[in-house]
């Protein structure tokens, strides 16, 4: 059993990185960092952790304290800012879920994330952690963004079929996207019977896309009225071959990521509350051009499911240990 | 005063229409046709209609009498194929809501619609009534679709200043675009916490925009977990112009769509229940494109007000007389 | 036309109430107060502040600048503490939209509100105006509460014919309720998807209902994941008279608030964003108990709506000037 | 392993029981009925169930071949009047979701569900199985409904403790407690943006609650804007005791419902895709009446939970075989 370290234990990239490793065959839960709730039993976030099997979850630490735990495994659930300033622990895999170590390229942050990076000279220790287009490697892993790891299960495999010109991603999420502190864009009485556009034409997950594909692409991220999930529809024009057909192959022995069958649209129900995605194609009628859709959780494959993803991969362990991919609810 | 006829009352954009007749200045509501509720009052439909000054509501009648009733202006708010089958009254003006008279082109109907289209020879007869666009003209108008008239306003005043191939419109709307008759894909238990794309590619309000612009677009619409309201996001690349500049020239004197300031989204609560339209620009910081956002209600200037804004016109009354266009609800 | 003054104008309540004033056949705005735009265009709240013919409303000022500007009419639209603190002008009418001088008895808000009243010995000068059942008058106005306005619509009138204890109210309400501040509780991500009891059996407007009826009420409020409106389900015995008879009897005449038909249940779709209720009547066949809902719209007859109604009838005004009581929207 | 049949395998229902019963460790599935997808392969129903381990999943077969296909234990999810027609099967484990079987009193049907039970005489086979109140015995067992289970678990254990007459539940619901068939009071037009009381004083879970306590209560159930989950809000007055004593007591040793500390309410979220329930006890400041609040999941202990639940009980296994109880989702 490896040891995990969980800093910033209490938003929700936190509980959910939680809630996976309570249950997974090959982790063991060591440290719950929270400086809000340092000092505090485990129950305090959420009462489910104070009942059954979970009386032996250990107490709420600070953030500082379960980052130099000595864990195996460090969750780093912080905010971007937070999260740069961190100095990561001298051994053990760390999984940092923020923006703070995406880009190897110092210009990104002050320009993308509005801060100067504090540990510029470290950026090129980390890799991007994203299974299925590009593995982790090393032992400090950059966790992919929410609608980077959409548009890229999209679009990566079939970057080298597409005019590069012209490539759109309208993406679609839930609420629990923009992070649990209360702000007024994220207040119900906005986001009911609503949707909102934001950052348009210069979210920082945009960069973060086009350094994967090579070229770049036009993202454009929406809030909808919906608590958990999120839905990119991605725009392109294929070179001459079917697409349909590189996706299917490059998703063939993909236990996280489904190709849907011709005609079948991806559905937020069947990923919510779960680690994997759908993709599905389309032709366009008029145009000729190629619709691909994928969805995911947010939280899931869109952050603390494909946290878990790189460390079973890290560990040569069963790539969707500890996963959530059972279940047909409805 | 002109009399009004409404044919198919007891739908969505029926009851909307008559929402707007019933404080028009200009116009009196002479028959309320629907043939699940002829013979019962007015207030079978809603109570509010039974009430204060509303007393005087006729009875409903059935379609066919409502039609043929020789009112001054016919509203006919039936599904497609309905519309389709009707023959006009031979006087006064008719507004056809639905889709049955939006193209002159027969095969447009098979194709996109779904059926043979019963009338083809009378379709030349129909004028395309987009007020901003397409002024209606003539006694036989065909009032635009939702989609359409949302891309419509944010594409066709900048249609001569954009590359014509890989323009995207990614729509989304809410549940009453999809009218009131029940169906699986409007169960609640389906639409709550999820966002839906259908007619990936084949939605027939593709052509309707690419015939009003000169060039075909990628359509791709989405329903959200919202009652009323549609955003379209549109995905351009300029030749060169201003295009912001362009959109404020073109509604500069307009009282019924907004350009809005730099930096300021377009929001569905502020034309939620109203007949205008709000549109953002945004310029794509990596790609250069620029991105257009037009915000309406589905069932204001997406279907009932832009109905009776055509009337307005045809009458020679002031363009927004009767439509719901103040107001500053949260 | 009577001057107006708004303090606390950018909150939900705020804006609602200049909502109402905007198209108020006899009053004129005169300030608006905001201690966080002051110095600002009333734009900056909302774009449509800006269009139209809307281009002559004044500029934000204080709200201390507000509350002394001499207006004919202030409404004030602060939180509970911030509108205990203020002292009223010395003439004109004063309607407070808070709860800070809804009871004449000081030891109500240290028990119920949590804090000390800073006027004790003022309280007193204040009247309860809601028009159905306790009219306004002198020229100092506590506007009631919006669940308290649902409890006692229903219950008021037949408070004398039913058993007083056991009565229990359930209301739920829209997350607009919750005012604009941000909050852990009004984040999407909680709303989404949930009901919400809270301060349960013990929110202060139990003794603001008690107080009117006479005797106390269980009330337990809920969130609900919906913009606005507002549904009090409230549970009574009958001492033998016809419950539905006395109601009926009581809204007669009433333009505000109607009593549906047997059989018909209150819906928010016919109240929202307008200043009217409704009210069903129900018997329980297991019990013989009855049940009286009453549903209204919490910023409509909720706040704004009713803050303009007892100024109408303090001016002697018709009761419904620049009401939102038309429409049948879906 | 036992053998399993489901009857009308493609309702909500339906699938939530497939959901446990294909990670269920002791429970084999052996006929999928459905009348509408027979000889259709399982993934039409949701093309998860095409995926990795789940290939060896049956086809579909009619509701009858279900039925008599010699199963071990066969769950019944049909309406409430297609349930009521069938005979069971002469052999093996019987658990009815609907209503058809839940009181052993034929006058019930016609008056509370609008039918004549069409098999009065083999009414007394079946029990009433509601493990923590009344657990399952025979092979014939009626589930309980949702409102029921939620009004019981809080209800049942204190009923000889409180004040029998004027006992209210107020009940709401997620929509998918509406079943799968569309109608027009679960299209999203109507439920979005609303909270609908519906049958209210007249919903035929209140003799099923009546029964199991005693005594009546008043039941109004309302529909939320919510997907799924169940909050009923009881309101009693207790005759002395200590009534959160009491029900801490009852649910001591149980996996499966929680009484929540002091102070903290049910929340939807904590149960939601779960098998559990919370309970919240609170105090009544004015009156001192009771509020006690049962949250569940209406298909996961509102239906098919409970279901695996009874299963488990009669085949001696773990309670909580099969079941959701794992997890701090956010």
């Amino acid at each position: 059993m490896a040891t995990v370290a969980i800093v910033g234990a209490s938003g929700y990239a936190g509980q959910e990185t939680l809630d996976r490793v309570l249950t997974h065959p090959a982790l063991e839960l060591y440290a719950l960092g929270s400086d809000s709730l340092a000092g505090e039993a485990a129950h305090a976030l959420d009462p489910r952790l104070g009942r059954n099997g979970w009386s032996r979850i250990p107490r709420f630490i600070t953030n500082g304290a379960a980052l130099s735990c000595g864990a195996d495994v460090t969750f780093v659930c912080l905010s971007h800012r937070e999260a740069a300033e961190l100095v990561p622990p001298s051994r053990g895999v760390v999984i940092d879920l923020s923006g703070a170590h995406r880009s190897a390229e110092p210009s990104v942050y002050p320009s993308w994330y509005g801060f100067e990076h504090p540990h510029p000279h470290g950026l090129e220790l980390w890799s991007y952690g994203l299974p299925e287009v590009s593995p982790p490697s090393g032992r400090l892993i950059a966790n992919p963004g929410c609608y980077a790891t959409a548009a890229l299960l999209a679009l990566a495999p079939i970057a080298d079929e597409i005019a590069r010109d012209g490539v759109v991603v309208d993406a679609k999420s839930g609420m629990t996207g923009a992070g649990r502190s209360p702000a007024a864009s994220s207040h119900a009485g906005v986001v009911l019977e609503n949707v909102t556009p934001y950052r348009v034409g210069e979210h920082q997950h945009a960069p973060e896309i086009a350094s994967l594909l090579g070229f770049p692409v036009t993202l454009v991220p929406h809030l909808l009225p919906v608590r958990r999930g999120l839905l990119a529809t991605c725009f392109v024009r294929s070179l001459g071959v079917d697409l349909r057909a590189v996706l299917e192959d490059h998703y063939a022995t993909s236990h996280v990521v489904t190709v849907l069958p011709e005609g079948v649209v991806p559905d937020l129900a069947r990923v919510q509350q779960t680690d994997g995605a759908e993709i599905g194609v389309f032709e366009d009628r008029l145009t000729g051009g190629v619709i691909v859709i994928c969805a995911l959780d947010n939280l899931g494959k869109g952050a603390a499911g494909q946290a878990i993803q790189n460390v079973n991969l890290l560990y040569g362990l069963d790539e969707t240990a500890g996963l959530r991919l059972a279940g047909v609810l409805v």
